[in-house]
């Protein structure tokens, strides 16, 4: 079991919070700082064990730093990782939690800092954001995507993957474009659905919905400035996505023009085999 | 507060099941049969309370009967409702619980049974169907559609109104093409779309979803035979919604063909501002 001196957590929220929550309870770290504006969040951060203490700057905090998780909107993951990278640790490692991967990865790379950077996802949000909803638990069997290219040491590769694991998670590597391309059929595509559904449904109508309207818009209730910066990142995949997910829809409309129960019938029970594949 | 003789459930599911045994709790039956083929499923609505006994003729158990509430699948209600009306007892009323309700309503008064006849729709699913899931508080605080037209008799509509009040539930008055038209945008689209979403889906990246994906499909489980016969019997509406639907996702796919992250996020703030005007 590995052991890190520093930790530097850019981003306090519901993942970061939950990752020094789990460090700490693991005894897998000396020093926990949050980067972040102080105030409430920190504070509370603090309060509740997640980090040690805070840091308005990140080149001072990162200075000489063990590990740096990047936990901030997917818009400033890259720019994070550069400062972090030029006063880390010589050994040290920085990887992130961003949903998206390609650009990120890309522009990492471009700066010089693929022997200090791996990307990571971890497959583990929830309905509530920010610190006070974290928990060391939050990664326990979790899946965290991590995402190497072909220019990430293949050792820090796999200190990547060891931590996640040392913090309670499964690890799936898949290159950055791929992972973008599965997360906009999984994830982003999902979000947008959900968002055009609560979009469209007048107002004077919420009284009518029921638990199924409820479910299918939930997501729906996502930071839209935090989803605008996934969906600009992963923009071709998410597109491409909206279109097959509109082909798709297609189907169901010339069924209904048509008349066609069985048709309908068959639709509905194809949906229903795949929900059913992953069970509840 | 009125009282029932005989009361008739023609099927004894979640919505059946819960109805009889909250007019059983609410002491408001002297005697409840539940219609369905003899095996498990009435054994069961009889162990739990739901009924007192079960019959597999319709024209029979209804004979002379105060009260009928069919709650099959949509494509039978018409013919189960018509088969109670020439039978039941002079001031016997018949209602039921159908997700649709226009073409159920003009086939009843196509027969000539308008005065026998007010139609319902609780809102108050679930995710999990049959007897053993229901509730005798299933209905509590939830809202009943009650659809008269304009042949209802006015008094037919207040028994209604005050039938399901005694069992607990609010009631909203509603033309019967008005609530399909209603019920297509808040019900029927979501469905469809959860569908599409789970459809589109490759098997292989199921490992890959998180919260937003279950939630967003969690209504797709549904009984694809009961859901192709409310689809059928609403599908002008449900047409129009997913049109509309259809239009409103060409939004986002200019948005993102256009690389336009502002008016990304205004459209995920206004699914947002929507959904979050529900609660949770």
């Amino acid at each position: 079991m590995f052991h890190f001196n520093r930790v530097v957590i850019v981003g306090v929220g519901l993942l970061g919070g939950s990752i020094g929550r789990a460090l700490r309870e693991r005894g897998l770290a000396t020093d926990i700082v949050g980067v972040g504006r102080s105030g409430r969040v920190p504070r509370e951060a603090i309060a509740i064990g997640a980090i040690d203490r805070v840091s308005e700057d990140l080149a001072t905090a990162a200075q000489g730093a063990d590990l740096a998780i990047i936990c901030t909107p997917v818009g400033t993951v890259a720019s994070a990782v550069q400062t972090c990278a030029e006063v880390i640790a010589p050994d040290g490692m920085i990887t992130d939690v961003g949903s998206t991967k390609a650009t990120i990865v890309d522009a990492v790379e471009a700066a010089g800092h693929a022997n200090r950077f791996c990307g990571s996802h971890p497959l583990a949000g929830g309905h509530q954001s920010g610190a006070d909803h974290s928990s060391p638990t939050l990664l326990d069997g979790k899946l965290v995507v991590v995402t190497p290219s072909e220019q990430t040491p293949e050792t820090l590769t796999l200190r990547t993957e060891q931590l996640w694991r040392a913090l309670g998670a499964r690890t799936l590597r898949m290159a950055p474009q791929a992972h973008d391309e599965a997360l906009a059929r999984t994830s982003h595509l999902p979000h947008v659905v959900a968002s055009v559904l609560a979009g469209v449904t007048p107002r004077e109508l919420l009284p009518l919905v029921a638990t199924g309207w409820r479910d299918t818009t939930r997501v729906a209730e996502g930071n839209a400035h935090l989803w605008r910066q996934i969906l600009e990142e992963n923009a071709e995949s998410v597109l491409r996505a909206l279109e097959n997910f509109d082909f798709a829809l297609d189907d169901w409309i010339i069924a209904l023009r048509d008349r066609d129960g069985d048709r309908l019938e068959q639709l509905l029970a194809s949906g229903k085999a795949i929900r059913d594949a992953l069970g509840n």
